[in-house]
């Protein structure tokens, strides 16, 4: 029997969206009923994140554990939450619950040791949040990386480039211009490898064939997801 | 307040994931909290639906009502589902539910009649369940639209073809030459309209750039499920 696997999602919903239909994709399965069941809360009321985290808006939390027990009421054995900046407020959710909630910052750092084990500096491609708040720093702690991340100007550019996809990448134009300007500084301070490290990355880099050298946070729950339910990956 | 959109999915998961993705690329959102609240249940253990009508397996119905009812108690206003052979279940399900459950055969139908005033024939590309339990031609009935089905060995192709899709597009070789001969067979009869009536074909038309005259229920029912919760589509 495989696990039954719950999304706390809508954070955003492109990257809820992308994580499923990426998890659907790599599962080795020969019909419906080989697939994983997987419960979604694409919970678009959970305010922003990242506001919060800078004091300028509604504590999330309360929100995040609601969602969290809904999941675990309709039958959810684990956990995962595609959104990098909601990971500050981890620990008060798995408080909360009584099913494992896979770290998606723990396993993207786990992924980086296994596959680039000779790797001392990583950039960091994020939120305010999540690059003010050191979640990445606090498990790359005792591994001897160093996590590189954008001058203050050049981190306002990611920023923007974010929200801009937030805000639908079928209205807006998106500009790589900041985007691409803040990677080649980091690239001059000798950083190689990047974490896309707001889902919002993750769910365009394809898209626009972006170039440079990325780990996907999304990807590597997809997988980690995938096993975790006992499912071989394709 | 826009209504929360319950989606009764799993029937198949990759069908499931393209919907919710197609709904949140069509919806007009600035931000996350913009997006629709979408609650999810990509139920794998719901049995073949066509098995059962055609005699061979277990009765789909009170797993269908089971996770409509789940969805309903986790706070959905309204249900979709993406499955079109499902929907010979349809009435038993929202016996025994109290929220609305938008039909995506009497959509589909709907938006056909809307398009195409002047159609007299349409063509139907679907599963052995769907073909004979005739639920288009219910809705169709009253309009002078002549429902064409492929022939008994044709309609053999389009099963296989559909099954070959729910083995896992990334793992099986998938070959046209059986679907595209049921087509022109139909269109010798004067078909010049095809329904893409199971949600499989749905998820690979596009990525195939498929040749042919399609209306897509799945679209269909994107655009009717943001229109439903009270957003506007892009």
């Amino acid at each position: 029997m495989t696990k039954k696997l719950g999304i706390l999602g809508g954070m955003g919903p492109l990257a809820t969206a992308n994580l499923f239909k990426m998890i659907v994709l790599l599962t080795d399965a020969n019909s419906d009923q080989e697939h994983i069941h997987i419960i979604i809360d694409n919970n678009t009321s959970i305010p922003d994140r990242t506001a919060y985290i800078i004091g300028e808006g509604e504590e999330p939390s309360k929100y995040l554990i609601e969602s969290a027990k809904e999941l675990e009421k309709m039958g959810a054995e684990f956990l995962i939450m595609p959104c990098n900046t909601a990971h500050y407020f981890y620990e008060d959710i798995i408080k909360e619950i009584n099913i494992p909630f896979l770290n998606m910052i723990e396993e993207t750092v786990k992924f980086i040791l296994d596959t680039h084990p000779d790797i001392n500096k990583i950039g960091l491609l994020a939120t305010h949040g999540t690059c003010s708040t050191g979640i990445y720093d606090k498990y790359f702690r005792g591994h001897e990386i160093e996590v590189v991340k954008p001058t203050k100007d050049m981190q306002a550019k990611i920023m923007e480039f974010i929200y801009d996809i937030k805000s639908g990448i079928g209205k807006k134009k998106i500009t790589f211009d900041g985007f691409y300007k803040a990677i080649e500084e980091m690239k001059q301070q000798g950083v190689e490898l990047f974490i896309l490290g707001c889902t919002e990355l993750s769910s365009v880099y394809k898209i626009y064939e972006m170039r440079g050298n990325y780990v996907d946070p999304l990807k590597v729950m997809a997988i980690s997801s995938i096993k975790y339910s006992g499912k071989k990956v394709l």
